[in-house]
């Protein structure tokens, strides 16, 4: 998607040990303007896979998965990261490394809002090593939906997760896929 | 707003600990559809408060601010409650107690995302003893910006919190408020 690399380009900053900063408009602050526009790309590239539930796993994920749901008019399913008093019953869980905050977590969907007659497509904001798409379509297998794809807004090539999942067999979208990156620059790929 | 009030009757399940579990429409399980119509609420009732961005805190209440700020077509921004490597620069704080998780948290939020220049519409997906929203307001104060007002999807009115933020000033807005819940059923304020 041009106009988010060219966001990307304008707005991102290269922080230390490969961290995109684009808080000013994908997450902290969140260009709502922009995200309908990337949610409509979305929905333009999986549409006709009868995309039933969007999946995605908290905080960051969650606006992308919202405005995607809306998009679609499904429900957005959010996997938890934290034990919580408002979720009880059966869970589905499976283990995830967040390469942002550097430690591992368990995260869980209440059984009941995923099921086999579920086709879902998986989105979150980044897509680096692929641990937390790793963890979501796992839950998904658990569940024994269907999974149409998966959809980062940025994914970071160079670091392999989308390209591991692609040979899989799984249908990866992202918007924007950087090749690389650093302090003088960011390119993206073709 | 009767919609939501009767959803919250149909779906709601009320917890031991005065918890109330939506976990099937408005968090974990976030019914899209519905969810804009919420927005459009809360557009209708701030609307002529001259919005420039929505205000509120990971994780649970991401999806009702996004909504919210797609409606107004402004800028949603989270405050933060864990230290992350894509966060940088100089941060507004304020300690904030979770009555779902039973423990504080910080919350921050980057300064430049919020400036003087700003009119916020403060969000969450629960207003209980009002803790959330104090520490939004005390952020949003520290910036400088102007605060329209407060706007939770569901208020548990027997808590206070909402009513104390009233009487301190502030215009608070709940889609539904509950004056009464017990395992018989649920009672809103009129």
């Amino acid at each position: 998607m041009k106009a988010l690399e060219e966001k990307i380009s304008q707005e991102g900053q290269v922080l230390p040990g490969n961290v995109l900063k684009v808080g000013s408009f994908l997450n902290q602050q969140v260009d709502s303007v922009f995200l309908k526009e990337m949610a409509k790309e979305t929905r333009r590239l999986f549409s006709g896979e009868g995309i039933t539930k969007i999946l995605t796993v908290e905080a960051s994920g969650i606006a992308f998965a919202t405005a995607v749901a809306m998009e679609f008019s499904v429900p957005m399913v959010f996997a938890k990261k934290h034990p919580s008093a408002n979720v009880s019953g059966e869970q589905y869980s499976a283990s995830v490394f967040s390469y942002t905050h550097k430690k591992t977590y368990n995260v869980a969907v209440t059984k009941e809002y995923l099921t086999s007659k579920d086709t879902v497509l998986i989105t979150d904001d980044f897509l680096a090593g692929g641990n937390a798409l790793k963890g979501l379509i796992d839950i998904a297998n658990q569940a024994g939906a269907k999974i149409a794809g998966c959809c980062a807004e940025i994914e970071k090539g160079f670091q392999g997760g989308g390209d591991e999942l692609r040979a899989r067999g799984y249908r990866v979208e992202s918007l924007a896929i950087i090749e690389s990156m650093n302090e003088k620059g960011i390119t993206f790929r073709k």
